[in-house]
Formats: structure tokens, sequence, C-alpha cells
């Protein structure tokens, strides 16, 4: 292999140059990856390469095997899940902090990876409206903030866990909605409480946690001599994105002393246009909070932000100092106080260039735009005959069910709007993904990609029309 | 703002040519960040911008006020910890992975992450001499991946810890030497397990865990009622870099049944040049086993490899499906199934390009010049009068430190070894860590980065005699 073939220069040409040949036909290709499984791998040498190869055979394999095997988040169709969408900027960004390839362990190791970390969550914490004082860290996923923050939650309700471990502790519980994230179950199961121990309080008929349920919920465990320590309130849950009554849940909180962690992976961003500021009420009263700006702030993936009011208790968690990693610098955030991970990517870049593209005004424009843009496609579902919602449209998530007059069993119409949506995934313009909602088998639309406008939405609707069309035969 | 300025384009070209511009000049930046606390803080608005600002103003705040706060793990000076460096395909290909924002937490929702995920393990395990039957995944760091591991252990140990938690549960125990990483203290205590459960076995002269020693404690714990559950092995200890006797200590674990996790973070790649295979010696027999890519294989931060003997453990332990992420793809590996972590960056493109890029017999030869480096820096060291080493140099990392005839007391040998990494840090030159061995303040030198030669070497250790000379004054 020559050196200049492997020259930065070289490199850079060959990387733009392809990702703007992929970016310039995203609306053409299949959304959802075609391949069956295996067939990536069947491409692949089963071995390394003993030598190198020139960079031209790896950007054309990106093509022609990697891409017919990705399921493209970025089509304008992709409706699934949270749809979620990077922008140029914050995908300049990630190259910056590949190219910088720092360890954000110690203030020391990377004083701008610590201050702009601390600078941008300032920013992202005002543009939501939530407290300034909070202290926040960037974690990689919704995951890890919410396992890291019942940590903390832990640690605060049984200080001798850290050192002591669980064993003959006392018998922790946690609450949170029966339509929160999986998340608090595994961090759960993580934490050696024992998902048994996670009470899932049912929730009010438009999937809101019932703070009366809560509060009972808790007492009778404390009756019953559990050690109730933290409750989980969500902002968007992930099927029908509904928004418990976080200023009811706080209050139960303090009355009994609990930690009150917010999830607001998906909807917390939606806060920078200020009339969906309302969300966040009574969120000023947690003890910890996650939002993600990788789900709907136009930040490529990873990039998750935990804020917390007691960031002495994360430290009295997490914090552990060995040798290698003394530090004279005093006075200074050590980021690596404030988790288990050690090592850490720059990756307050890509929220900094998101926030300084676009501004907050910018920002709060796009996600106006698909909320504006699911109500629409929420109106032609009520429109419809044969279509109807299965919750509210607070945010740009869609949850909806082909259900023609007369036909009311359960089942079948699972069954029946199982095909429909495999049908419409499979016209490769369209990617919607599904969920429960009390029971019903829900069809499940999200607008969040910065490239998705009123005619992909169209197209999609027309998609999914026809596709009902033919399920009279199935 | 006017939209081209937000174009691909327009974006990629400057920051190709920021990254071009970095890059000549890295060498000629202070290593260590000469900023004071607060100072790139200071240079921020407080507040995040209404309007979006111009992209040549961002990339022209990289240079001006982001730079002077990056501590340059690039630098070639930068000799501290484990140095790192990625490498021009490892950064391109994360653009790619940043460009395609996609997130693999099912097969479905990106076929290629998923294949390339297991493909590019299989290539390193095939690289290293590993086991090719073992599972991999690729993690953000090593922390996680032992948290991982050790939390797959508990639930071979206790399988009604996932359900129903510690507490009541048997007084589990784990074991690594006194060398091992603090991220197996911090496992624990995230865990549930606590601190006090990490038994710290004795090394010996040579930092190595006395597999004796093991077994009696192990056998002691037993005769006290505790439930010993694992033992982590180090390849490459945090400090000297010492190889504890994994074959040995795997006959410990097999004879008490207990689960064999090795830390191979920053040796493990050694094991790509045969001559180091004997590193690896053992670790066949372990139950997993984590290896790090961006430490030592030129791979961009992060990029942890995580393998198991037992994929089957890890579902047991992480594997928990809600109604919105049930998937109709059959026999296929859904990632999100073998971690607590939903959402995943697409991080085997980095390490596909890396082996396509330089072959193993490149990515050998580059392991065996770091170590080669090494070794010759160590014989400088050892032909001085005034310096010693304090540990042996297996890899790439040589522990060392002032010691002029005449002078023992150890605790002013640490202080002035202190002014001395001070004054040579404060070079702008070269940056050295430090680290504690056998209660001996060691000045910690680290080969890693591609562009690191012999004149940086021979320029590092004239800063150091330098800075020695005027220890005298001290």
């Amino acid at each position: 292999m020559k050196t200049e073939a492997l020259s930065w220069d070289h490199l850079l040409a060959l990387a733009a140059q392809w990702v703007l040949g992929y970016r310039s036909r995203i609306g053409d290709l299949p959304v959802l990856a075609r391949v069956q499984p295996g067939w990536l791998t069947a491409q692949l040498p089963a071995s390394p390469p003993e030598d190198g190869e020139p960079p031209e055979a790896w950007f054309s394999d990106l093509d022609n095997i990697i891409l017919p095997a990705v399921t493209h988040w970025n089509h304008p169709g992709f409706l699934g899940y949270f749809g979620i969408t990077g922008s140029p900027p914050g995908v300049v960004a990630d190259l910056v902090s590949s190219t910088l390839n720092v360890n954000g362990m110690l203030w020391k190791t990377c004083p701008a990876l610590t201050e702009l970390e601390q600078v941008v969550l300032s920013w992202y914490a005002q543009a939501l409206g939530l407290p300034t004082s909070w202290f926040g860290v960037i974690t990689d996923t919704a995951s890890t903030s919410t396992l890291l923050a019942l940590g903390a939650a832990r640690q605060r309700a049984f200080p001798g866990s850290r050192e002591r471990g669980l064993t003959g502790g006392p018998k922790l519980r946690l609450y949170c909605s029966q339509e929160a994230h999986s998340s608090v179950d595994k961090a759960a199961m993580v934490l050696g409480i024992g998902r048994e121990n996670v009470v899932r309080v049912p929730a009010d008929a438009q999937f809101r946690m019932r703070p009366d349920l809560l509060a009972d919920a808790i007492q009778q465990d404390r009756n019953a001599g559990y050690l109730p320590f933290a409750v989980v309130a969500t902002v968007g849950t992930t099927s029908s994105t509904s928004v418990d009554p976080v200023a009811e849940m706080a209050e139960v909180c303090r009355e009994h002393g609990l930690w009150l962690h917010v999830d607001a992976a998906y909807a917390g961003s939606a806060a920078v246009a200020p009339e969906f500021r309302w969300a966040l009420s009574g969120c000023e009263l947690a003890d910890s909070f996650v939002a993600n700006p990788h789900k709907w702030f136009f930040t490529p993936i990873d990039c998750s932000c935990l804020f917390t009011a007691h960031p002495e208790t994360f430290r009295q968690a997490y914090s552990l100092v060995p040798a290698y990693l003394t530090t004279d610098a005093a006075g200074v955030v050590d980021l690596m106080d404030y988790s288990f991970q050690l090592g850490r990517r720059f990756r307050a870049l890509k929220l900094w260039f998101v926030f300084r593209a676009y501004g907050t005004k910018g920002l709060a424009e796009a996600i106006r735009t698909h909320v504006a843009l699911a109500h629409e496609f929420a109106g032609w579902v009520e429109a419809s005959q044969d279509f109807e919602l299965l919750a509210p449209v607070p945010f740009s998530v869609v949850n909806f069910r082909w259900h023609p007059r007369g036909l009311d069993d359960e089942a079948r119409l699972a069954k029946l709007n199982g095909h429909l949506l495999q049908k419409v995934n499979g016209s490769g313009k369209v990617f919607l993904s599904h969920t429960t909602l009390y029971g019903r088998f829900a069809l499940h639309l999200a607008v969040g990609n910065l490239e998705t406008n009123r005619d992909w939405l169209e197209n999609a609707w027309l998609e999914i029309t026809r596709a009902a069309q033919t399920l009279g035969s199935c």
C-alpha cells in the first residue's frame, strides 16, 4: 500500500465524495433493508486481509454490499420508532470529534471536552426551560442515563450499597408507569434491584401514569416492608408519547422522600418550541432528567443528555480514583466521576455545531414542522372511514390502525394490521413500526427527519390506504 | 442562514479543510492543554444562539478557542496513559457511520451494522488467535464490557438475580489482582455486589496475580459463607502492563466453577503480531474477554470488543423485548439482547476500514514498531546512572523514575519525580502520566501513536534528562 493512498487528503476526498453520493440518492433507496439474514455475511471474506487493500475498494464495497443491508434511518420515508435524523452540522462535528480522538476521562486529558460539555448542556437546559443550576453529562444512550440516575438514587436511599452491596440490605423498590420504557427494567436488572421490584403503575385512558395509584403502591410497599426509593416519570412514552403528570408525581416523591427521574428521551427536545414547554411542567422538581438530542434534536447518534440536581450523589455512587488517574488540577469537573464508563468521546462538539447552525429559533421551527406534519397525518386518519387513531397525538407520533366497520375481533385486527404493516414496509418507500396500546396492535408513525415533508407523508398515506384495500382477501 | 451555507458539500469541504490544517500542525501544538480551568467556558456565550451562525464562525472557533483547550492525544509526543491513536481510515469510516446515523438495536433496524459487527469481531478474534466460536459485540468502553461480563457472570451464579434482585441472595464475591483496573470495582458497585466484595489478590514482584493466593482466597471465602462467582484476569495491567497467569487462573476457576473474564483492553491487540501471541495464552479458556481497538489498534475512540463463550447467558441477563421492539425476523442476532444499552452506533465500520487499510501484517508491524521503540527507551533508562526502570517492559509501556545514587527517601523521590513530571509536561513537547508501583511513584511512558517515531522519543528523553538536571535545587 502506498502511503499516499492512506493519506488524510486522499481519504477525506473519497469519503466526502461518498457522503455526497449517498445523500443525493437517499430517497431512491429502499427504506427497509431487503436482504435476507446472512446475506452480508456471505459477501464478506471469512478472515481479515493480511495485506492492506486500496481505499477505492472499501468505498465501493460501501455501495455494493453495505448499503443494500442498511435500513435507512435517513430516508425521508423512515417513520418508525422515533424517526431520527442527524444533520450536516452534526455529522461534520462528529468528524472533528473522531479526528481529535481525545478521551475526556479527566478535565486535564481534554479541558475542551469537559468544559464544552458543561456549556452546551447548560445551553440545552436553557433551550428547554430546565433549571440552569442542574449539572449535566453526555452519555451514549438514554438507557445508560437512566441506569446512572437510578444508581445514584439507590446510593441516596442506601449509602452502604456502594461498598457492601445489596445482599442483606433493604428491599428496594422503584416505580414507573405501565408505559415506561424497558430501560427502566433493564436498569433494575443490572443494578441488582431485580425486575420484580419495578412496580408498573397503571395509566389513564390517555396513557399517563395515575399519581393516585402511585401513592397507593408506595404506601402498600412501605407497609409490606419494602424501601421505595425512586420513581421514573416519562415525558413522551415510547409507544404513545404520552406525558406523565410530573408535578403530581414529584409531590408524591417529596412526601415519601423518593428520587424522581424523568425520562424525556424523545419529547424533552420539543420544549425548545415555547408551545411545547408545557410538556416539561414539573420537571424542575426532578432529581435527574434525561433527554436525547440524537432522537429529536438533529444530532447524530449517540448523544444522550443526563442532568441532575445532585451531582454530589453521582460522585458518591461512581467516583473512584486509582493512582494512575490522580490529577493535580483542583476544583475541576472530572467527567469519569459521574459514570462507570471511564473513556468518553468528544460528543459535545456535535450538539454545539447543531445549536450554532440552527439557533434555538431554527430548532424550534423544525420541531414545530414535524408536529404539524404528524397532526396533518392524524387528520387524514380521523377523516378516513376505515382507520382510527389509537392515542392522542401530543407530538410527532401517530398511533393508528386499519379498522373497518363491523370488524371488531381484536385478534383478527391485529393480524390484518400486521399484514398491512408488512406490505407497506415492503414497498421500500415507507417504514412504520408497531406497538401495542391497551392490547390493541397499533401502527406507529413518527416524524423526526429534517427531510420528511408533506409529500413523503402523503405518499406514506397512499401506500397505507392502498395496502388496506388488499386486506379483504387475507 | 442561507440553505447552501448548511449544505452537505459546503460543510464537508470546510470540515476536510479543517482536518487537514489541524493534522498538518499537530506536532507544533502544545501536547498538554495550557489553559486554566474555566478559560474555555469564559470564551463561550452563556446562552445558546437564537439564530443560526455561518459555519465559517464555528470552524474558526474550533481553531481559536477549542484547540487551545485540547490535550492533543494525536500529538506524537503524547506518551501518557495508554497513548492511543486513530488513523485516517478509522476516522473516515466514523464519518460514514455518523452520516448513516443508524441505530442497530435490532437486526432489522440495520442488518449491515449487526452482521458487519459479527464479521469484523470474528476477524479480530482470528487476528489475535482467539477462539472463533466466541460471540462478540462492540461496546463503547472496556468499563462497559467488563460490567456486562460480570453481570452475565452474576446471572450464571445466581439466576434469580435478574428478577428478584440481590437482596436476600447469596453473598457474591469476585476476584482480581491488586493491579486490576478500577473498572472492576466500579462494575461491582453498579451491579450491587459492592466494592468490599471485590477481593484484590496480591501480585508477584512482576505485578502478575498469584494464582495460589487466588485459590486460597476463594477457599477462605467459601468457608466463610460467601459465593465466589467470578475472576477477572488482566492481560496488560494499566500501571505496568503485566500479564496475569491466565491459564493457571482458568484452572482455579474451573475447579471452583467461577466465571473467568479477561481484561485485555490494552495488550490484547498486541497479539496480532505472532511474537506477542504468548500474552493471550490461556485466554481461550475464558468465559468472556475484552480488548479495545480504540487503545492500540488505530481505531478512533470509542470501540471496545467484548467476546464471550456464553452468549445465551448474556441474553438471560439482558434480553427484554417490549411490544414496540418485537420483530418478525427469526434466527437473527438482535444486538440489544446483549446489553442494557438499546441504541448503538455503527462502530464496526471503523474497525473494518482499519483491517482493510493495513491488513493484519501492517497492524502487526505497527505494534512491533511501538514495542521496539519502548524497548529502546527502556534501554536509555537502564543505561543512565540517574534513572531506573520500575517494571518489566513486555509491550509499549515504560515505567521508570529519576533515582540518583544516595537518594533513597521514597517520599522525597516521589516529590522530586512529581516535579520532574510537571516540568516535562510543561514543555509542551511531551506528555507523560504517572502511577504508583509497590508504593513507588513512577513516570509512565506509553507508545501507541502511529506518528510517534524514534525522534519523538529521543526528544522526550532529552526533555526528561534536562528537567532532571534542575531537580537538585528543589
